[in-house]
């Protein structure tokens, strides 16, 4: 009993510590499929197949940094080029075909959805095992393909299903939905963590987009979530570097004031990229949903094809994301020079590079995200930031040589090396944390990624100006706008001022149950006939007195119950009414006596208020004692201990804000509106997101006139 | 108009900005004091003595760090010491007669007090002018008098004092109590910001530790305003260093696994500590309590004579606890020496003198946090940590010079250092937040501190034990701990289970207000013999059919105004009737013909509702038109606009939790407890407490049984 309890008290970090272990192994494997996959579109290793270039010339690296043991496919350009093409355009197919035909669910980014799973929406099955091991395989291959993608989003997802699948094998979880939800937040915090290295940026990921509901202990759980993937991931090492920074840079010679200039320009392209992206992909997406619905595989493939066509002729574009911002972020001291980046000769040249990259990867990215392969924004993102802050600082080292007596220029020491592109390189992409709206948890990402703490200022500043611009063009991420696409029903963080009361946007003909009186048929039409998740139980129809709330899948289990136990009359009394036993026998002498115990409540029903009157809560009701029939019991069905006596209700003059605060902080999927115990309407978030696209769309037409082009 | 409108909506930019600029200043004038202060103890700068050692010696230093132009004060250990003994109690006695005199707000941490006032609590002047500047010159001198206190807390106390006398001077914060609250909680994150040159680490802190609400436009602002402080303080450089990174160390080499067993062993004794100080503390601050309240200045000066007598013989005592740390922290790699630290040969006098402090410190901390002078908890804390860190470090070190062979230290290579004590110094400082109960914050503050990127795996899991250790031995860190103990109603972020309804904890024996029939006479009766912060009112006491709820402060003031503009009877008719001119008509045609406009109630009324029904938000009010007095006019009073006609209302069988959920999140003051449109009830936060308080009673009588010595 003791242990029992023991047990039962660690179970939460037990649940916790799997889950982490799992994310951090699944990481590793993807990392390790996804660098041999990309690797094998280059090339071979001669003496065994299946290990990546690194591996294949772990050891016996030269000088120039080729060895003999990778060998190119040909040789011949064009012949290694028609390789890389096909390589990849397989790649991507396969991961569209295997997605299209195993877990459609696992297309795309995920945080959309399960911002909403974290908000109380329900979407069945999109944390599945399917959607697991799919995503997993698929984000490989999709990354591989060298299409335009990043991991981060995908990262996330495969984390919350791990998450999802291995607490639903604990009953206290399978139970409770808000139980299980705190468990998802820690595994998305535990996604990003695996995904960039940075367990401590993945927790405030997790708190500052995905959850809107994040209480100290989930902060905690995630934390050790974190941890523990982060900490399994590093024991398995699939980069062979023992490292858990990614990109580790350390720059050695500070910045100057002068730079806060191209720091803010950096910081207002991250806003306009933002502000571009959004736009546009939605329209991409729009055109999507509408001619490409049953073209996923076709258009993956296409992508794939048209993205490596040019990537293969470019220095930065033909190599992994990940591995091109790697080299974009050195601050060329030393040895290490990648196809002459460093050489100043070069500049030009480079320039030109960088810039075809940069162009082509913004297109493409806007075209490749929302395909139905695994794929998120993040780190294209953060690529083309890259890309962008190389280049403006390739140009900058270049006008301070040119005209080193420039005013700007005269804090630069002489001889010395003033200005570090691959500083520039490091801001441009901290800047892209613009396309997410996200500011503190990318400040603490881009160090955990570097370890480049002297630059912590100017990336605060460089995020400042992205947010600020960003702001300007349209509020919310683009997480938030595919919620919106989406129709999912969120209410997103912002703050809202409406100044109209409750009363004039609540449903005011609303179905009601009364106490007693309504015949079992009637009840049974009411399901069949509307798609309500719930009514609101009154004393009787004329006075409406409000008694209770509930659940269509209440009504649904009790009928089903009823039917299966005994031979129950379509005609029968159907009874709403909660209470006491004396109560109920006042009422029904001989109904009530044959009912039984009225111990139905369930105990175990920790969930919160928002899942208590969800729309699948039925396992909540293991609690009840089956029946015993007899045969007045055909009579009646009395769904009185399955009735919430205590929903929330509120008088109908409350300001609309205050019920927005109700919904996003309580949680519940429906308030009722009632006056001097009477109801009078009520309200779900469904009907409040309908008034604010309502409202927002006469805003909208008028922004459209002044929106730049 | 257009100017003016971007105003408004710039505006809490503009007062943010200007936040940070005053913190960040005030920040740099504080540590200027403190270094001056700390360093005259010694002795002094032979060509100016407004120099401290620093710039008196700037360019000069020679191999051994001494200079000729800083010179002691006589050369003799005896006659030094008692300059040092004089200048430090005359330090610490002054700051206390400082505080005593004008500012006894400026008493103490202030992290308990600000968390209570940002959950609505109102303390008048707790957050003043007179604070702002006490405190800051007080806080320079405990410092600098070596009593074992930090600058954290009062750092952000003085921070908040600057955001709350700033944000006065514009008459939008000047009425609203919640926005006012958004821009004290970005100040608290400006504070932490400067007083460790941690941006992130600020405004994680005000998340984790200070605001119980923390929208994602209040980490934004927290986000700009740390910057704005941040980059104000380094602007002016206190230091002279150019760096915002405090203790800049960079650990060449990395850890081992091995070593995770001692990472554990710094955690527990981090989670002991923890536990420890806060039981000892507590029953300090009872003793101060009962018998020290008047002898503030004589206990503070005590401390410091006490505190430096042993300190001047100790090297890691003797110089400022951050300087200390600052060496302790160090790898012991190039030259850099302290007093011999780094010598093999030295390692048991330097862990004899470690373990000193170690004493001396836990013992000095414990009796003078909660002095009457400025003092925080968390740098002692941390310092205390690294002299610890800084001991198990050098006999870990010794052991695997002993015993390389020995099976742990199986992978250390022969030849090189394989323990790097200044590694165990910094964890042992990082495990000291455990007083304090922080977790991701901390290891934030810690990275921002030093750039051990390398060492975040370590931290996390030695932050991992302390806090599990610490929370097996009572919930809560030294704030909530100290809210408790002073009674402030504040419900920390644990999460009860009470498995009661609210009509079981509710008061049942309601003081209301009849819609009608009251006279004033009973009004202003019920005012003087209660102390109720509002009254519910009813269409009538028999029926008790609840129609809204009235504040004091708008009881008060409706009051005051009809007897100063005209010249109302004591028997005059009160009206408590919200709604509808034409309403009011039909149930006193007389009354309403005579009320004039009834637009009394105001629109500026943006405040949240926890505000809107505090005690004193008569600011609210300014919308009032004066009545113009009329003989009828005398005969009645009318409440009627001021009725807040949709107060938090809730169901008798609602659970406890729901409540108090209720309370934490919608931030009411009282929460009515109405059935079927009949008040039966009320509950205030602080019923729940005293409940919660009761029940706890009965709980630690058990555990005070267990609890280990």
């Amino acid at each position: 009993s003791f242990l029992w309890e023991s047990y039962e008290a660690g179970q939460a970090w037990l649940v916790v510590s799997l889950v982490g272990v799992v994310i951090g192994v699944n990481a590793a494997f993807i990392a390790i499929c996804t660098e041999w996959l990309s690797d094998i579109k280059l090339g071979r290793c001669s003496y065994a197949w299946w290990l990546n270039q690194k591996f294949c010339c772990w050891g016996v690296e030269s000088e120039d940094g080729y060895c003999d043991d990778w060998s190119e496919w040909s040789g011949f350009a064009i012949i290694d080029y028609v390789f890389y093409l096909v390589f990849a355009t397989t790649f991507a197919a396969s991961a569209a075909y295997l997605v299209r035909r195993y877990a459609p669910y696992a297309a795309g980014s995920g945080i959309s959805e399960i911002k909403c799973i974290l908000a109380g929406f329900i979407m069945k099955g999109y944390l599945g095992g399917w959607t697991l091991v799919i995503k997993s395989l698929g984000l490989a291959m999709s990354v591989a393909a060298n299409l335009s993608v990043g991991k981060e989003g995908p990262s996330i997802h495969i984390a919350c299903c791990a998450g999802h699948v291995v607490s639903r094998l604990f009953p206290k979880y399978q139970r409770s939905r808000a139980k299980s939800r705190e468990i998802i937040s820690a595994s998305a915090a535990a996604g990003v963590a695996v995904a960039f290295g940075a367990p401590i940026g993945g927790v405030l990921f997790s708190f500052e987009e995905m959850s809107n509901h994040f209480p100290a202990k989930t902060m905690w759980r995630s934390f050790f979530c974190a941890l523990v993937a982060t900490v399994t991931l590093q024991t398995m090492n699939p980069y062979r570097t023992g490292k858990l920074v990614m990109f580790q840079v350390s720059y050695d010679r500070d910045w100057h004031f002068f730079e806060m200039i191209f720091f803010v320009l950096l910081g207002i392209f991250g806003g306009l990229y933002g502000a571009l992206i959004i736009k546009y992909n939605l329209k991409v997406q729009q055109v999507r949903k509408r001619y490409l619905a049953d073209y996923g595989v076709i258009e993956a493939a296409a992508l794939a094809f048209l993205t490596c066509t040019f990537a293969y002729w470019n220095i930065f574009m033909k190599i992994d994301m990940a591995e091109s911002m790697d080299i974009l972020f050195r601050e060329c001291e030393g040895s290490e020079d990648y196809m002459g980046l460093c050489k100043p000769e070069n500049t030009w040249r480079m320039v030109a590079l960088l810039f075809f990259a940069l162009v082509m990867r913004i297109a493409t990215c806007t075209i490749s995200y929302g395909a139905k392969v695994p794929a998120g924004i993040f780190v294209p993102s953060m690529a083309i930031g890259a890309l962008f802050g190389r280049m403006l600082g390739l140009i900058v080292r270049a006008a301070q040589a040119a005209y080193p007596g420039f005013v700007l220029f005269s804090s630069c020491k002489p001889d010395v090396p003033c200005i570090t592109p691959g500083t520039y390189a490091f801001l441009g992409a901290a800047a892209l944390g613009g396309v997410m709206r996200l500011t503190v948890c990318v400040v603490v990402i881009m160090f955990e990624l570097t370890g480049a703490l002297n630059y912590i200022l100017p990336t605060m500043i460089t995020l400042m100006v992205t947010k600020t611009v960003g702001d300007y063009f349209g509020r919310g991420g683009i997480a938030d706008r595919y919620i919106r696409l989406n129709g999912y029903p969120f209410l997103d963080k912002e703050e809202h001022s409406f100044g109209i009361a409750v009363s004039q946007v609540m449903q005011k003909d609303v179905t009601v149950l009364p106490a007693s009186g309504t015949r079992l048929d009637r009840v049974e039409r009411l399901l069949a006939d509307t798609s309500y998740q719930g009514f609101p139980v009154v004393e009787d129809s004329t006075s409406r007195t409000l008694i209770g709330y509930i659940g269509r899948s209440e009504l649904r289990y009790v009928i089903d119950k009823a039917k299966r136990a005994r031979n129950v009359s379509p005609m029968a009394h159907c009874f709403f009414r909660p209470g006491s036993m004396e109560s109920r026998q006042h009422m029904d002498q001989a109904a009530a006596s044959a009912v039984g115990g009225l111990d139905h409540r369930s105990d175990a029903d920790d969930d919160d208020m928002g899942a208590g009157i969800s729309s699948s809560s039925s396992s909540v009701f293991h609690g009840g004692h089956a029946r015993r029939a007899s045969e007045s019991e055909t009579n009646y069905v009395d769904f009185g201990p399955f009735i919430d006596q205590t929903p929330i209700a509120v008088h109908p003059k409350l300001p609309l804000e205050t019920v927005m605060e109700f919904f996003k902080k309580m949680g519940p999927r429906v308030i009722l509106i009632e006056h001097q115990g009477k109801l009078v309407g009520l309200i779900t978030i469904k009907d409040l997101l309908k008034y604010i696209t309502r409202t927002e769309a006469l805003d909208e037409e008028d922004d459209d006139m002044e929106e730049p082009a």
